[in-house]
């Protein structure tokens, strides 16, 4: 497994439309990629750097994660992601050493990536994703 | 002012040398630099990705920022901070846009770069950092 750097930070949003616009003015960035992932109950709007990306996340059902996130924590970081070289095994590598996984199998995620999340219990208190870009 | 990229991603932690443990194994690096800021009550170790780092933050006193920051959320991530090619440039541009930043003049960070924060809120409850590298 190879860590290839930060791929994007997700961050949890009450509203899609008004926490864009300090992205928009900060990255000076008026064109994000917005897609629903219904996998994960959740709408996004990426706005890319060029090194490492901005992901904002909207719920779009009442039992989304970001829901139980904003109650609990406010807007806020969300998660952080890196891009690995091989997902597979980058899971088998952290299993191998006790670190606890939320997903055992990589699922699809936000730009067709390959994608596992860490549990924050193994992090120190991160959600943290690794993703691997799909090959075009 | 220009956004190069995601500079870090600070993380509040209770103990560097116990929380260093996961991030050497997922990145892969054993030699993070360790800097005490005093300015801001805090020590540091940062683990380059060559994507963006990663900067574990942990109090050098009981009344650091961070922490009223584990008091109030628990460890996780405190703030996240983006290159700035100009530092002084971009605080004229974000006051001029009524954007709230806690310094009206930059001060000097971690590895020596000039930063300033952005108030969260006005980013949406995010804690942004903008540093601008120094000229070695």
């Amino acid at each position: 497994m190879k860590i290839l750097g930060i791929e994007h930070i997700g961050i949890a949003v009450n509203n899609l439309e008004i926490n864009a616009q300090f992205w928009q003015l900060l990255l000076n960035n008026n064109d994000p990629i917005t897609e629903e992932i219904k996998d994960q109950k959740v709408a996004t709007e990426i706005f890319d750097t060029g090194m490492g990306k901005i992901e904002l996340l909207e719920a779009t059902s009442l039992d989304s994660p970001i829901v139980k996130f904003i109650e609990k924590r406010g807007q806020g970081v969300h998660h952080i992601c890196f891009q690995v070289d091989d997902i597979k095994q980058a899971i088998e590598e952290l299993i191998k050493v006790g670190i606890e996984l939320i997903d055992k199998t990589p699922r699809v995620g936000a730009e067709g990536y390959l994608i596992v999340f860490i549990h924050p219990s193994s992090t120190g208190g991160v959600l943290v994703e690794l993703a691997e870009k799909p090959v075009n």
